[in-house]
């Protein structure tokens, strides 16, 4: 799912390239560092070599070591190519860079090598500032005291630096080798990887610090890699709308094509981008967690044992399911929750307002503190020793929020006056969005009734976009021309909105016909 | 003696520009960086602007404070604008730089109001590195010693602040205020200043760390300024050619003027440079420290009682002098030295090998320890209470380095197929050489007897230059041009340059069709 061929990998922007050098002698008296600007620009293929003062100093000692031959690498921003590192000359081809989903929950990093764009090693962990706070704002709040950012800047470089050292370790790498990092996350937690106060994000009229951070040095944050190393962070929109997001539409190709398309990534945000070559409009609105499997009480985040899948046996009318690592079940993720909700609704134990159907569940239906709930998997089945069920309160909220999913869609297509049928793709970011099975998603009207063919998951775009506008120079400028020409939607909530939600609160809709699909198959 | 035409004083690379910003709204939600990057952008007139991580973080607070209303100053260098510092709105016509002649026995800062090139406050003061080793080459094999070069470093970075430090408090400017330095100094001093070490620069075949510095922040080498200010180090021709020559070629203008020109900085080495606008060709060679005063018994530097200029009353005879503040004499200068031994050439004191005539000298001739020396100023009237004598190893000295001078003029000449008559202005360099009087030196021999209008003195022209490459981009890049054009001539002490410099150490030449004027007076 990495590859995309709309941008040239064959472009890159960090570069690593053998450079020999006449020894010097007194008819030819260039001073050392002028010696390897004159030899590396040449080399590199540009007018405009800066060497660093920190590497400066150490240029004689390393030349003379090296007899006038080494390799350098040298990376480019707008003002020209600066030199990163002097390395012995062995393999121009192999240079190293990490790539970053700098997520608000789960960070995921990747070393790859820049000269192919394959990834070496990748490496998933929780973000460490979850235990300051699990939601953002906490986060930013906790910010205002005295160190507070100072602090979780900490905590999320520290942790950085020991994944990346980890993966360095087990490949065998030096962190000199590690010449160039490129981050995608949402605003705040790029402020927060900065080390900038995200003190105004929150607060009307949201103002980040800055929208397109210039490229630093690794050094200048702390990173555990070469301190000479360019750290991109990938542009924001505005304080909603991240560079995460950018990596999204990135990693999509939509910014190439000529249909229109449509980028979801679904989480605790619905985050929403619509558009071609031509034009392209962002929205981000409240979806509720519900969707992450994050609130219902048998949900939780994808994980071995947890439920990903469940059907109804047609002959048993029994709740099948699958788990993942075929472990006992000891919860339900997201894409499971809205398969067993599409299920139940098909075979009638739920009705249109999701409401359950005693008759339909028969003695599957428990009542605890006295709120409904269905027992999905009995205590004997289960994993935790405990019957795992889904409460009414569960599917309300479920439904609140694949409401909010369909209005938001409805909203930002009819912005631009067309209607969700006019959808020619319909790509699904995150690595949740991955498991959704579309057809439930379509039962449950949380997205459109496009043919199933229009749905393309793409798995982890922020990281895949990351990895782009690492290794290609085209990806990185393509990144600031999605910035540039994205119009924010800001969402309303007036009383058209509310009457669109409503709407929509119903599986799969009031209006069926807007469903037929679904319609067909109740049938 | 500042006042150089051919230098666009308009033209400025650091700049303060008033900067104000429209209040972010919810309509216009740009980052307060992005916001400040597009109005100072537009206020210095440029496309391309960066922000220093380290101003980045303060941004949103200091632009709050002002109610994005303020003053920014920026800098140019080859790779566009950079912002420094964000100031109250006051006046951006009161911006402040410091320019230095970094010199080996004496360092002057200038402190500069950038906006208009007037000095505000100048301050001189011994290179504290003097107490490692009055010469270079000592302080070359000093930073051969663990933490040699720190120290030597240190010693020079700590007496400059504590200088600029002193300047600022007494016309009441804070540290922050001081937005650009430019250093103009031989190429082992500026090694020093920028931390590098010269190791290689006194070993064949000669090589300086760099030619041709970058620009780097005051912060990189501690200098106690803005921590974002540019610091310019004009650049070298190679060891033994330094900034402080490109430095005087600026000042002197002589790279723009059509007529051949010299340009001669005396020291211990003696540095010259000829050309024009078409071509300029450089050299240096050893001329002993005796044109500095700093050899005979009765030498020293410029300072309070120290004799700077000499004649002999052609009624009494008597040896006449005129002291620094009229204090009694302790001791002789340079231009006291060369006007002194001028003069008892001319009386026939001495003859035309500089040998003592004994008749001549009468009972002012006296032995020390077997030495021949002239009694200049008896004891009563000394200041030190002792007489002030000169010696025959004195003269003896002050001979070679004027047949040395002479030699290396007529060399540089003869390379270039020129006659010491071809030359149509000799500009003279140093705070030394402004006090020598031609006539004198002319008579020794020392400097070719051209018409006296001929000769120009400049004074520090290291310093002119630096204040010039301080205020002026065109000035800052001229730098550079004239270091590219210089043709750097090696002198090969062979048998023609002995030759030479056995007729030069005659007074003033065994040739004395050389000297017609001199020819002249004693005839």
């Amino acid at each position: 799912m990495t590859q995309q061929l709309h941008v040239d990998r064959n472009d890159p922007w960090v570069k690593k390239v053998l450079v020999q050098m006449p020894v010097p002698t007194l008819k030819d008296n260039t001073a050392d560092a002028d010696r390897l600007r004159r030899a590396a620009t040449k080399a590199i293929g540009d007018s405009n070599l800066s060497i660093p003062y920190s590497l400066l100093k150490d240029i004689p000692k390393r030349l003379r070591e090296l007899n006038y031959n080494c390799e350098v690498a040298a990376y480019e921003d707008d003002t020209g190519w600066t030199l990163i590192d002097i390395f012995p000359p062995r393999d121009p081809d192999t240079i190293y860079g990490i790539a970053m989903d700098l997520g608000s929950s789960t960070i995921v990093t990747r070393l790859v090598n820049l000269h192919n764009g394959e990834t070496v090693k990748e490496t998933s962990f929780h973000n460490p500032q979850v235990k300051v706070g699990a939601d953002i704002l906490t986060r930013i709040h906790y910010c205002s005291q005295p160190g507070g950012l100072e602090q979780l800047k900490e905590m999320l470089l520290s942790e950085i630096n020991k994944r990346i050292t980890g993966m360095c370790k087990e490949v065998g790498l030096g962190r000199n080798e590690i010449v160039a990092f490129c981050a995608a996350g949402n605003t705040t937690m790029t402020h927060f990887f900065l080390g900038l106060d995200p003190y105004w994000i929150c607060r009307e009229p949201y103002i980040p610090v800055v929208n397109r951070p210039e490229i630093i040095t690794s050094k200048d944050i702390g990173l555990c890699i070469n301190e000479r190393a360019p750290v991109l962070v990938l542009p924001n929109v505005g304080s909603y709308f991240g560079g995460d997001l950018i990596a999204g539409i990135l990693a999509s190709g939509m910014n190439h094509m000529d249909e229109v398309c449509l980028l979801v990534d679904v989480g605790t945000n619905a985050e929403v981008v619509l558009g071609n070559q031509d034009w392209l409009m962002g929205c981000a609105g409240a979806a509720g967690p519900a969707l992450e499997g994050g609130v219902a009480s048998m949900g939780m985040m994808a994980g071995p044992g947890v439920i990903d899948r469940v059907w109804i046996d047609p002959e048993t009318r029994e709740i099948e399911y699958h788990t993942i690592d075929d472990l006992p079940p000891v919860g339900i993720c997201g894409s499971g929750l809205i398969d067993l909700v599409a299920q139940l609704y098909l075979w009638g134990l739920i009705d249109l307002r999701g409401k359950f159907v005693p008759q339909k569940c028969g003695k599957r239906l428990i009542e605890i503190d006295g709120i409904k709930h269905l027992v999905v998997v009995p205590a004997d089945q289960s994993g935790t020793g405990q019957p795992l069920t889904l409460s009414q309160p569960d599917i309300d909220s479920l439904i609140r929020s694949k409401a909010a999913m369909y209005t938001i869609l409805t909203t930002i297509t009819k912005t631009v006056e067309l209607s969700l049928n006019d959808i020619s793709r319909f790509f699904i970011a995150g690595t949740f969005g991955s498991y959704i099975d579309p057809r439930s998603a379509i039962v449950l009207g949380m997205i459109p009734d496009l043919p199933l063919e229009t749905f393309v998951p793409l798995g982890n775009t922020s990281l895949q976009g990351a990895t782009l506008a690492l290794i290609s120079r085209q990806a990185r400028k393509e990144c600031l021309e999605i910035r540039d020409k994205i119009t924010y939607l800001e969402l309303n909530v007036n009383q058209e909105f509310m009457n669109l939600f409503s709407a929509a609160k119903f599986i799969p809709h009031t209006d069926k016909t807007l469903f037929p699909s679904v319609k067909q198959i109740e049938s």
